[in-house]
């Protein structure tokens, strides 16, 4: 079977992870599979930040988690009390994607960029989850200044990293409607 | 090497197409490459028409060109009044992304959908280019009528998809600022 296909048929969000620290080739491998995204304008408005300091991996979910646990919608307050939830799953790394302000389509770029590095990372056999919940984290200036961004980014999103501690099945049947077709 | 890294560094925009069509079975795999994309909350957001119709074809590119030939924007404003530009590169099957207007990040959601479309077309040798000026026509209520989306979703992005008809080298070194570390 077409490899490529089967990568993009069974990556699956993983949730749980072992505490071995990831390669440095692989991590590289997957940064530059993101660095090859297409984007409006060939802006390449994306920026990395690969964070392995336990410190800040858990400061970023306490701190998320405080602010969700005030929010109105159900499901984001109900997540930020919970006590043994962990913003990125205690993944040994987690990338911050930040996307260059003035860029034509920033946001849609870095989501490509994503794209791309889930799927590298799976064709590695490593775990990954897209974080949309680290916004709540971005939004606070003080905290985003330890990241010591290059001028004109800002964090859009966060990807949790790291060998997989469970092996989900392969995604149910899709829900969206089916494609029609013009002829 | 590694297939999905090879691909995804080797993947370009393709814009020049020859006539002969798709194949349905290549046509269909890509399409469910980009229903297997991550979402955020699972919403899976998206709707893909797959335009085939010469005809329909022609008539987007043209009607986006009269609109971009009135834009401030220079580039935007040359390119639409350049004769012999095609929107679609003259590309025999369109895929019109849209999106489910009420879930919670569909625009993002539909951009990692598209970048799995367009790696499943490189991983079969198929030509791909993401287009965003097709939005020129997106906002055209009348005309989008003839897609007959079903409630609730709007386009966002077209993606032109074809056999190639040039062979680009690979993507030249990137130009973004190198990842940083925090460990």
């Amino acid at each position: 079977m077409n490899k490529v296909l089967d990568v993009i048929k069974s990556r699956r969000s993983i949730r749980r992870y072992l505490p071995d620290p990831l390669g440095q080739e692989e991590l590289d491998a997957i940064l530059e599979a993101g660095a090859y995204a297409p984007s409006a304008h060939n802006d390449q408005p994306w920026h990395f930040t690969v964070i392995r300091n336990r410190e800040l991996i858990d400061r970023i979910s306490r701190v998320s988690k405080e602010r969700m646990a005030a929010q109105d919608t159900g499901w984001i307050r109900e997540m930020g009390r919970k006590e043994d939830f962990h913003l990125f799953y205690h993944a040994p790394a987690v990338v911050v994607v930040s996307m260059r302000r003035d860029a034509l389509s920033p946001l849609v770029d870095c989501s490509a960029a994503i794209e791309n590095m889930l799927l590298a990372a799976e064709s590695l056999d490593v775990g990954s989850c897209w974080i949309g919940l680290a916004g709540y984290w971005f939004s606070l200036r003080d905290e985003v200044a330890r990241l010591g961004l290059p001028e004109g980014y800002e964090p859009c999103y966060a990807v949790a990293l790291g060998r997989k501690g469970h092996r989900p099945s392969r995604a149910l049947p899709r829900k969206a409607p089916p494609p029609s077709f013009i002829d």
